[in-house]
């Protein structure tokens, strides 16, 4: 049911030593051409039984590529800075740029592979990792990616065979341990799940390909065949306009009008009012990310809104109840050339906090769906994938334990134009309008519908949106903190106390 | 003796609340300035005893200042991350880019002070810190930072006043532990260090500014108009051409023409000969870096010699004999935007191997001694203290434990030549000959002049330069593996044992 070469599974010396030169040439001219292309990034994951070849056939890809434009990415134990983080962190952090090969020695299959096998991780739970992986290479292929995902397969005979071969010569006597033995025992074990694994992940979008790793000759001169042609065939692809895979399927844009619906208060919050909720909520936040049970957790605070919606205004407020050792804010703006050779949800993972901390984003990964939509940046195609990408990159969050709270902060177009112009009243330089904040303005319905269809299919279980009547700053604020303590609050009396959570956290995690 | 502001220690309410709103807008415009201006990185560094304040100062300029455009890096225990790699990488990780402002609470002086406290620093080692210190730093400024050291001071009864008061109001006494008033009784221990840490680190480049910490009102406004004109000096003076601060030395450009003087041997080495020798050492490399003391060690290699010189051809041969989980090769080409926000040794720190690992740079730092020299890239000035920046560079990383390899690849102009017209021969795409090699080729003596000098002013005790004979490109890599070898062998005969690095390696780095 794999792809899987049609050559025999042993090929003699003579065939390999006339047929390496002239692959090894094409496969640096395809690297050449993929450099210069610099729109694939190209994530070949080495995976497989135990003495198969995966070490061996990196270093063969390294003989006979340009090793200069290839990493070799090894996930053996997660260092802390990792642990500290959601599951897939350490992943993306590795993903290679566009133009380059990067090599998973281990990948997010090694974990839940490992974890069901040792029991700790029940099949409902493998599925469901498995429904994310799909949908996390699906995203990776949307983006441009090529994800070549080869598994290195041996018998039983074949593995005992390899042990004892290696046993007899004292150069490699070393790599042989008790370990490799009992390894052994699990074989059939291990056949069982890797079986429901590579079945339920041999998806269109990234086909497992097997390769029999016995013969030395054969498993090289193949994987690297396999990996020139797909490279050949992406860069052929890559010319014509392609249509994503599935998922995520096209959503219904229908959002309801949500923004029409929210009514701003009829009266100003009174000054006294403000003050004491304010210090109120900012005591009660003050507290909660000095909670003990915080420690294991970690917050993300999303803003988005029009221009001078007082996404800056209310940001001040939050930090005010914090140590600023604690916490970072990420102001998005255009992406930077690294980011830009990533997918687009990269540079929020790279600021994703540690556990303990707080990220607070001005602006956020929903610019996808908003200003890109809006201005064209990017093809239809890609911001109505976005929703359903989001809405798993905030699912992974949430299920590593960070709380997630995001707010659209609201103001009528009137309220608007009395703040632009009250802005350029002023004399400080940080209040500037610009000309860009006036041609925002003239797409104020377009922005309304793209907001109403973000909502409708981004507010989920674990990540609702807050929609924000923020005509009035001062309510909007206290709104703000009030709904930050809340989710906060929730979410620690939900978790079975801190070291119930440390434990789970330490299990799930330990394995690359 | 210390710069520090005029005003007295203590300031009323009133004073305060008239002068705050024009100071905090000062500050805002100040950051728009540059962000605009995009060249200037702004390090302020929050340090002093506790209880003056630190974390108080540091929220106030969050309140004035807009926060997007603030990073605050708190330095506590190392990550793992950290302690695999030398000791001042993470303090580079941590730099702000040009254009914006970190604020460092605790910094590269925490870990010396302490450790100077505790005993477990002699004062001999302390002081060759401080001299890096002011290496670094000068550095810095050279590089175009700001950066601002504030030492927050508080009297002994200052201090004692302020533990009381702090535990008699239930809403701070959590923050007052027997810890505190234990560091109360070590205070004029911890002066005396102090002391001398400050005077000796009191630059023309990076002067202290001691502030009184008990008042807050004082503090915090004293620290604001402090900044607020470090910054506006700093703007003013990046329109004029400013001469680099001492030290370094402007170095004598005498270099001696060593590149002559090397001889390349005059027969081609034996087919026979190289695959035996060739074999050799490859397998030599292969057991040292799986050599249990390498665990504690790192290698670094780095890769220069003129177009076609050979680099390519023997990294693949040096990594050969490794496995690609275990080394990272980093090719030198333009800076990435992110690259230019910060000092130009900024992106090979970034690459530095952790513990047990090894990178190999084909090209490297010396970029800036060799093409930017030789092609006006940056002013005299520059490249003239990168040599003393880069034997700094590198003592910081031998000083940790990295091994350092430097090779040349010496060929003559005639070889050049006729590999030139072999590759283009050629029709594979990587061998491509562009005008630009044949533009380098012009400048031929001028490279050789920039080598002669490099050699000379960069050959240190533990990172010192081998040249390679290397128009025979056999010989040459057998050099190069050979080389590697010793170094490698030497640097692990001369460690005290793998535990006995282990242990040492642990107390230098448990501090921020």
């Amino acid at each position: 049911m794999f792809e899987s070469a049609e050559l025999g599974h042993k090929i003699d010396k003579e065939t390999y030593k006339k047929e390496v030169p002239a692959l090894r040439a094409a496969l640096q001219d395809a690297q050449w051409d993929l450099k210069e292309n610099g729109k694939i990034p190209v994530i070949v994951l080495v995976s497989g039984q135990d003495g198969a070849g995966k070490g061996e056939t990196i270093n063969v890809l390294y003989e006979w590529m340009d090793p200069r434009y290839i990493s070799t990415l090894a996930f053996s134990a997660p260092t802390d800075e990792e642990r500290q983080r959601p599951f897939m962190w350490r992943y993306w952090r590795a993903l290679p740029p566009k133009g380059r090969v990067g090599i998973f020695a281990g990948s997010w299959y090694s974990s839940p592979i490992h974890d069901r096998i040792d029991g700790g991780m029940t099949k409902a739970a493998m599925d469901a990792r498995i429904d994310q992986i799909n949908r996390f290479e699906a995203m990776l292929v949307n983006e441009g990616a090529l994800v070549l995902k080869f598994w290195f397969h041996l018998t039983k005979d074949g593995q005992k065979r390899r042990l004892k071969a290696l046993e007899k010569d004292p150069k490699t006597a070393w790599r042989v341990t008790q370990w490799n033995w009992d390894r052994l025992k699990t074989y059939d074990k291990l056949q069982d799940v890797v079986g429901h694994v590579l079945r339920m992940t041999n998806t269109p979008w990234a086909p497992w390909i097997i390769i029999e790793g016995e013969d030395d000759r054969y498993r090289s001169l193949t994987t690297g065949k396999i990996l020139l042609e797909a490279i050949r065939q992406k860069l052929a692809d890559a010319d014509r306009q392609t249509t994503p895979v599935a998922p995520p399927a096209r959503p219904n844009i229908d959002g309801r009008d949500v923004l029409s619906e929210l009514k701003q208060p009829k009266n100003l919050m009174l000054k006294d009012d403000y003050e004491t909720q304010l210090a109120k909520w900012q005591g009660k936040l003050s507290e909660l990310v000095r909670d003990p049970r915080f420690k294991n957790r970690s917050l993300v605070c999303a803003f988005e809104g029009s221009d001078a919606a007082g996404k800056g205004g209310a940001i001040r407020r939050i930090i005010a109840a914090m140590d600023a050792r604690d916490y970072q804010i990420v102001p998005v703006a255009a992406p930077t050339e690294e980011e830009r050779a990533q997918p687009y949800l990269w540079r929020f993972w790279r600021n994703i906090p540690r556990t303990g901390r707080v990220s607070i984003f001005d602006r956020t990964w929903y610019g996808r769906v908003l200003v890109e939509r809006v201005e064209g940046f990017c093809a239809d195609a890609d911001w109505l994938r976005a929703f359903a990408e989001i809405n798993d990159f905030e699912h992974d969050l949430s299920d590593s334990g960070v709380i997630i709270v995001k707010f659209w902060l609201q103001i009528s177009k009137e309220e608007q134009l009395k703040r632009f112009k009250e802005r350029e009243k002023i004399e400080f330089k940080r209040f500037k309008i610009t000309e860009e904040d006036w041609r925002n303005r003239e797409k104020w319905d377009e922005y309304h519908q793209a907001v109403c269809d973000m909502v409708d299919h981004t507010s989920t279980g674990n990540a609702p949106w807050t929609l924000v009547e923020a005509n009035d700053k001062n309510f909007a604020r206290v709104k703000i903190l009030h709904t930050i303590c809340q989710r906060l609050e929730a979410a620690l009396d939900a978790q079975p106390g801190a070291e119930g959570v440390a434990a789970a956290d330490k299990s799930s995690k330990k394995k690359g």
